[in-house]
C-alpha cells in the first residue's frame, strides 16, 4: 500500500469543484476538509477527543514554533508529533517560511535559506530547504511542505517573480532531500508567484509538474483583497494536475470554504474560526454572531438550533454568552468547538453536495443566507492580528 | 424523604475525624470531602463531564459574583445554577459576605447588612441576611451559608466580639428569613470568633444549638499562621455538636484536608488546588511540583505514576510541561483535572483510612512524605493573590 493516494470520487459539472478521499498513514480524509491548526502541537483550548467529537479528519500544526519549542528533536524522540500530542489521526506540518518571513529585521534571506533570530530568545537559527526537510521529518507528520518564498502584498512584478523562482529552485532541493527521510510522509509542493496572474500560471504549471504527490497554493490571504485572491485562484486552477489535491494555505473562513470548493480546492486551513471564536465570534448559517451581545443574556436555546456540536447540545447560549463575558476559560474551548464543528459539517455538506450534484445551489444558498464579518470588522480585525501574526500565525 | 441528611458512619478513636455521608437533593457526599469552587458557574477551565470524571460529588459557587454577573434573577429564570451550568451534583453556595468585606473601602458595613458598590461597574448594592436568603433561593444550592462578618487578621479583641455578636444575630434573622425559600434547601450556620479561642468556643456553642442542620467555620486561613489556625480549631470541634456535618471554610491544600480531617471536619472547599495548577503548581504525594521546570522538559512518565487523572493518563509530563510553558489554554485544564482528582482520591482515602480505623498513621505517612510549598513560596503567593482576591476569589 502506498503511504498517499488521493482518488476523486465527483466532479461537479458546473464549477472546479471536486470530491474525494486523501489516504494517509494515519487514516483517510475526506475532501473538500477544513484542517483546524494546532500551532504549538495543540488546537488552542481542545482536546484530541474534543476533535475528534468535532470530525476533525486532519490537523496542521506549525514547524516554526514546534522548531523552537520544543524542539523537534524532542519530539522525534517522543515518536513524533502524533504520540507527543496524542492526535492519532493524519496531521500536516508548515514549513516554517511563512513564520520566519514575517519576522521582519529578525531574518535574513539568502539563495542557501533564511537566517533569523527566535522571537522567543533571540537565538539564532537557519533554515534552507534541506534544513526544513529534516525538522518535518523530526516532528513526522503526515504531510509536510518545502520551504518556499511568500512575497508581501503588495509586491513589484521584480520582486514577485524572483521570490517565484527561488521557491521553484527550493521546490527541487527539498524533493532531492526529501529523499534521504521517511517515504511514509508525502511532501507536497508549494505554488507561489504573488499577484501577478501570469505567475501564478507559470508557478502552477512548474511546481505541478514536479513529482509532489498534492499541492499547496501559497502566498494568498496575505492582506489583498477577496476578489483578487479569487482572481488569482481562477488562473491557478486551470493549470494544476486533476488528480494532484489541492490545499489553499492559510484561508477558511466559511465563506471562503465555500467559494475556495468551486474554485478547485479540496483542503484549507486557518486560524480564523478558533481565533474569531477565542474573542467572541461564532458562526452560524445566517452569519457570524458576537457572543457576548446583550442579545444573548437571556437566550435559552443553544447557539444555533439545529447544531449538533457539543457546545450547542449542552449549554443554553445565555450561558455560553455568561462565560464569555466573564472571561471564563471553559467558554473559549465551548467557542471553539462550535465554530470547529460548523467548519467541519460545512465541508461535509460541501462534499455531499458535489457528490449530489447540487454543489453550485448549495454555495449560491449558503453565501445568500451568510452574512460574513463586514469589511470594516474585518480591517480591525486585520490590523489587530497583524503584529501578533508572525509569532502566533 | 427529608431533603438533607447527615450520618456517621465510622469515627476515629484517636482523633476527632469521622466519616459520613451527607445526604442532599441533589444526590450523596461521602465525607470527607474536597468541594471544587466554581466562582462564577463553572469550575475554571474544566467541564461537568471531567468534573464528575475527576469524581466531584459537591462544587461551590459565589454568590456575590453570580448575583453581579449574570443575576441571581437570571439564573432563577434557568431553573436554577445547576440547569445554568448543567451541574446535576450538590451545589453550595457561599453568602457573598467574605467578597463584601474583601471590598474595602467599596463597603459600608452598619446592623442592617453591608451596602457595597460592585467591583465590576461602580453600581450600589445591599447584602442583608433577608437578600442573601432570597438571593440563595434563587440560585438553587443545596447547601446555603447566611451572611456572616470575617474579620481580619490581626483584629482586636473587641472588634473580634463585635463581629461575632452580630455574625449571631445574623444567623437569627436567616433561619427567619429562610422560612418563606424552598425547604429544599439546606441552610449551614457559620461558627465565626476571629483569633479568639474563648470567642472561638462561645460561637461554636451559639450557632452549633441554632436550628442549622449544618456548620461551616468561617474566618480562618485570612492571613493568620497555620498553627493558630489549628489551635483555634482546636478549640471549636469540641463544642460543636456531633450530629451536624462541619464544614471548613476556604480551606483545602493537601496538607490541610489531611491535618483538618482530624480536627474534626468534614467539608472543604478551597481555590488553591485549582489555582496553583493554573500557575503550574501540581499535587504528587511528594509534595507540589512545578511542571514549568526544566526537569520536565523531556519526562516521559506521567506527571505521577499511580495517579489515575485523564491527563496522567493520556499525556507525558514533557507534554503537559510544552503546554505549560507555551502558556496553552489545554494546559490549565489538565492542570487542573489533575489537581482535583489529586484532592478527590485524597478525601476517599481519607475516608477509608477513618472506616479501616487507621487514619492516624494514613495522616503520619502523608505528612512525612509530601512536601508543601515552603512557607516563603506560600507568602509570595498569598501577596499576589491577596489584591486579586476581592474580586477573583
Amino acid at each position: 500500500m502506498p503511504a498517499f493516494s488521493f482518488t476523486i470520487e465527483a466532479e461537479c459539472s458546473q464549477s472546479w469543484a471536486r470530491a474525494g478521499t486523501v489516504l494517509t498513514p494515519h487514516g483517510a480524509i475526506p475532501t473538500p476538509i477544513f484542517m483546524p491548526v494546532g500551532t504549538q502541537a495543540t488546537v488552542k483550548s481542545v482536546s484530541p477527543e474534543e476533535l475528534r467529537a468535532a470530525g476533525a479528519a486532519i490537523i496542521l500544526a506549525n514547524t516554526y514554533h514546534l522548531m523552537l519549542r520544543p524542539g523537534s528533536q524532542l519530539i522525534h524522540e517522543f515518536g513524533g508529533l502524533h504520540e507527543f500530542m496524542r492526535w492519532d489521526g493524519p496531521i500536516l506540518t508548515d514549513s516554517g517560511g511563512f513564520q520566519v518571513f514575517s519576522l521582519g529585521h529578525l531574518r535574513k534571506l539568502s539563495e542557501e535559506g533564511a537566517a533569523f533570530k527566535s522571537h522567543l530568545d533571540g537565538s539564532p537559527h537557519t533554515l534552507t530547504p534541506e534544513s526544513v526537510m529534516r525538522i518535518e521529518y523530526e516532528l513526522g507528520a503526515d504531510i509536510i511542505l518545502p520551504l518556499d518564498i511568500c512575497a508581501p502584498y503588495p509586491s513589484s512584478p521584480w520582486e514577485a517573480r524572483a521570490a517565484m523562482e527561488r521557491t521553484h529552485r527550493w521546490a527541487e532541493r527539498a524533493l532531492a532531500a526529501k529523499e534521504g527521510y521517511n517515504p511514509e510522509q508525502t511532501l507536497f509542493g508549494i505554488v507561489q508567484g504573488a499577484f501577478e496572474p501570469e505567475l501564478r500560471r507559470e508557478s502552477a504549471r512548474f511546481v505541478g509538474n514536479l513529482p509532489f504527490p498534492g499541492l499547496s497554493i501559497g502566498g494568498l490571504s496575505v492582506g489583498e483583497p477577496k476578489e483578487t485572491m479569487w482572481e488569482l485562484l481562477r488562473c491557478t486552477t486551470p493549470e494544476l494536475p486533476r488528480e494532484k489535491p489541492r490545499h489553499l494555505l492559510g484561508v477558511g473562513s466559511p465563506e471562503d470554504l465555500v467559494i475556495g470548493v468551486g474554485l478547485g480546492m479540496d483542503m484549507f486551513d486557518c486560524v480564523l474560526p478558533t481565533r474569531v471564536a477565542r474573542h467572541g465570534g461564532l458562526f452560524t448559517r445566517a452569519g457570524r454572531i458576537n457572543i457576548k451581545g446583550a442579545r444573548f443574556r437571556s437566550a435559552r436555546g443553544p447557539i444555533e438550533e439545529d447544531c449538533d456540536c457539543y457546545t450547542c447540545r449542552t449549554y443554553s447560549a445565555a450561558y455560553v454568552h455568561h462565560l464569555a463575558r466573564t472571561e471564563e476559560q471553559l467558554y473559549y474551548r465551548l467557542g471553539t468547538i462550535h465554530n470547529l464543528r460548523f467548519m467541519l459539517r460545512l465541508a461535509a455538506e460541501l462534499r455531499a453536495s458535489i457528490i449530489a450534484g447540487t454543489y453550485p445551489a448549495f454555495r449560491d444558498e449558503f453565501l445568500a443566507r451568510y452574512t460574513p464579518a463586514s469589511e470594516q470588522v474585518r480591517e480591525v480585525q486585520r490590523e489587530k492580528w497583524k503584529a501578533a501574526r508572525a509569532h502566533r500565525a
